[in-house]
């Protein structure tokens, strides 16, 4: 074991250094290969598709139980159905910019939107098609064009669906494997409801969904509304939920968008109500995406590679025979009647039986982050012991009769420290804006800003007071927490009542 | 009942008239949506995706007892790499024309392959690519340019993987749900191995799990090598399974291809083996798609609607509450108790609560192929029973002490008269082909034929009398039996001694 620490120490980039653990981690787990001859383009290997499977997997079961059903939509978008979206998109942009009210505008025409981020299909075979088409970014566009099939009656309303499918964005900045990537995995839910009213009582679903995942995935998260020029184009607000990496870089994981009826009434969507009149529906829109796995990655490793809760982790108890020259049989029966038991309580179990030295195995489960390792040798067959590691510490002898209930208390146990770790983690990662002192005219800040932390301060201020404020501080405003403060405080810049508290940040 | 049943058969195309039942089933039965703007490119629903993925699940299972790696690639290929795809298929195919050993050619280059069949990438956002790309038809091209980086010693195989991804064809024959489509739901296995004798046993591993996955779908299929002329491009041999449809058109739902060498060479893929020395890898692949569903809509149906297998219906029990005015809280209740017992089985069950005539339920489900329906009202709350109408055929009320082993038994019997009806249907599909007769040097037909046969015969002569048959018939050679004759018979048209039958078919 030690041989295999100072090896790991030695080959893996120390975590503190993240900006180089990261990209080093994720190949060396083996959950993606980079070099596909595509930038932004990986190819998934075993062990991380089936990381990204378990995390849908929880996804999928929370759709379930809130009644969504499960679509799945062409990947390719004729461009004259982008126009709709297109008009409606800069509509909103312009409205927005010249503070005035959307529908003074919507005689107007423009192009703009996602045009300029996909990639189009414009041949095909020795043919130029009469209408280009792309690859979808997301999926409103194609969606929407069917919801007005769909639709009649109030009694067809809610309308929830949701698919899990690759996206795709032609991403010109850096990309990084699960962060900002070309071909996205994606999942995204789409409803449709009678009023408002019921659209923001879909929020409130979505919301609570997030929160059951994150819990599922041990990642605490910053949950606000996005500034009002950072909001998806269509949508009335978004909510953001960001994950804090340990470079104090944030992260997006998911969002989710309150559309009222600006799509419905750029796509025609309507029903007929009670009264026997047609009313546009109102919508929302919840995603998230293969960031997960990202966020997943960089909140849990260490300098000896992944961590993963044991809810997404492909294998959650790996067995390691420790056989010598003459017990290799007895050690590998017993070891497969463990592995059963362990199975038939649900656990996801894998017996190394690779003809390699343990060490090298327990270096190799170490960085793809297993919850727990047991080993097994003559001495445990002698006593009816085995030898339990966690991943997160402690290393002990169980007694077999008492298997089942040892590991199902370890792996409660390690799933509720990491949650602890990373609530911890999440809580250092925040502080307060310093002061920010006007000097005849010119704004400070009482004291430089850590590199690498998260910043929250009272806002009441207007755009161009948040643009002072981003400007002096080099971190973007991450949005308004849902949590207000109890009673009114100062706003940092114009001083003006609010309870209003915002989130900056440096972010991905 | 009998009311619905009038409804149904006004409703429904008879199945007799296949051609016509069949687009409307698929739509009635709401598993896909032909109605999104892009031929050949429909929207899943919800109730189609599900059965998909109850298909897929199967496969998965298959594909993790087998010691299989699901991975998923790229979508895009870059054209460059298509271009050692070409050089090999256009070699192959010219070496097959000339009836010389391709090693003889191989110095000679030619443009061929997929590239007509393929939709292009050429432009991103505003920009034109350096390197235009393609949608990916299957994944050869994609995965055998990593192969090389994964593979380095014999350690390192067989090396097993699969995915389930959308694959993409320029399709320019009429278009088909789930039999000819743009947007292919994909499923492809890939295997490298030590020698073409490791090749083989996977090619026979394979046929095992087709042989396996299709008693799951109650799906007789036949089993035939495919003719030299129409074996895949690049491939030694191609097996193909295929299942016959009520029209009698064959419909190919699944293939393995044994492809020896030939890709490894192509792609330089080589193994250190125990000696010290290169050597290239022998390469198998089986893929499977969404014609699966296609076959399973086509082989069980009837005039009513779908009936789909327990196997992969999303529903395998659906509850319908019988209410009258005071009584519907406690049918619900006894309803939802009688639901969980049989979730608590492991059955996927389904309460209809909607506020309509059961009548529209019956019927509902009906198109929909759900297996078992239990209808429960106030007599049967009295009388402590429960109606339970099978999809293929009887009705009959039981005890609810006996639920769960009623079930199982209609359950398990559902599937194996499903088994044997088609079976049957494959049976009366089968006909050996009429005698040739050859009268002053023209070949003519001892009995006409029948429009939805397939034929067999005993075959042994040369490419080109398989030319003469095909053009006499207007059938197409569909293969070699796996199942050759016990001794020698008279092939049909040369008269030579062989053990060989073929199949001959109209095929999708």
């Amino acid at each position: 074991m030690k041989d295999n620490n100072k090896k790991a120490k030695r080959g893996i980039p120390q975590k503190s250094n993240f900006n180089e653990w990261y990209p080093f981690i994720v190949e060396a787990a083996e959950l993606i290969d980079k070099r596909y001859p595509i930038k932004g383009m990986d190819v998934w290997r075993p062990y991380g598709w089936k990381t990204m499977r378990l995390i849908d997997s929880h996804t999928h079961d929370e759709m379930e139980r809130t009644g969504h059903g499960e679509c799945n939509f062409p990947l390719l978008i004729p461009e004259d159905l982008l126009e709709k979206e297109n008009k409606l998109v800069s509509l909103l942009k312009r409205a927005r910019e010249q503070g005035v009210d959307p529908e003074e505008l919507r005689h107007e025409e423009d192009e703009a939107g996602f045009k300029k981020e996909v990639y189009w299909v414009k041949h095909a075979g020795e043919n130029k098609l009469d209408v280009p088409m792309f690859l979808r970014p997301t999926s409103e566009t194609a969606m929407y064009t069917m919801f007005p099939l769909w639709i009649r009656s109030h009694a067809d309303l809610p309308l929830k669906i949701y698919q899990t499918v690759n996206t795709f964005r032609y991403e010109t900045k850096q990309t990084r494997s699960f962060i900002r990537v070309r071909e996205i995995h994606f999942f995204e839910a789409h409803t449709a409801h009678v009023d408002e009213d019921c659209a923001t009582k879909q929020i409130k679903e979505d919301l609570e969904i997030v929160s059951r995942l994150m819990n599922k995935f041990a990642l605490p998260v910053i949950i606000s509304k996005r500034p009002t020029w950072d909001t998806f184009p269509g949508a009335w607000y978004t909510i953001a939920i960001d994950v804090v990496m340990p470079n104090g870089r944030t992260l997006q994981v998911a969002s989710v968008h309150h559309y009222r009826d600006q799509w419905a009434k750029a796509f025609d969507i309507k029903y007929e109500n009670l009264e026997g009149t047609q009313s546009y529906v109102h919508q929302t829109t919840y995603g998230m995406s293969e960031r997960l796995l990202g966020a997943i990655v960089g909140m849990h490793g260490d300098d000896s590679g992944l961590i993963l809760p044991p809810s997404v982790s492909p294998y959650q108890v790996v067995l390691i025979p420790i056989i010598s020259k003459n017990n290799s049989e007895i050690i590998e029966t017993k070891l497969t009647e463990i592995s059963q038991r362990l199975k038939d309580c649900g656990y996801r179990t894998h017996i190394d039986n690779r003809n390699i030295r343990a060490g090298q195995k327990y270096f190799d489960w170490e960085i793809k982050g297993v919850p727990i390792r047991l080993d097994f040798g003559q001495r445990d067959l002698d006593s009816n012991k085995i030898m339990c590691t966690s991943r997160i510490g402690n290393k002990e002898s169980i007694n077999l009769e008492d298997l089942e209930e040892e590991i199902n208390k370890k792996m409660d146990g390690i799933h509720e420290t990491m949650i602890e770790m990373s609530n911890q983690k999440l809580k250092t990662s925040i502080k307060e804006l310093p002061e920010l002192i006007n000097e005849n005219g010119t704004w400070k800040l009482s004291e430089n800003l850590e590199n690498d932390k998260v910043y929250w301060t009272a806002f009441g201020g207007t755009d161009s007071d948040a643009e002072v404020i981003e400007r002096l501080t080099g971190l973007t405003f991450l949005g308004e927490s849902l949590d207000e403060f109890d009673s009114d405080v100062q706003c940092c810049i114009s001083g003006k009542n609010t309870k209003c508290k915002v989130y900056l940040a440096k972010t991905y």
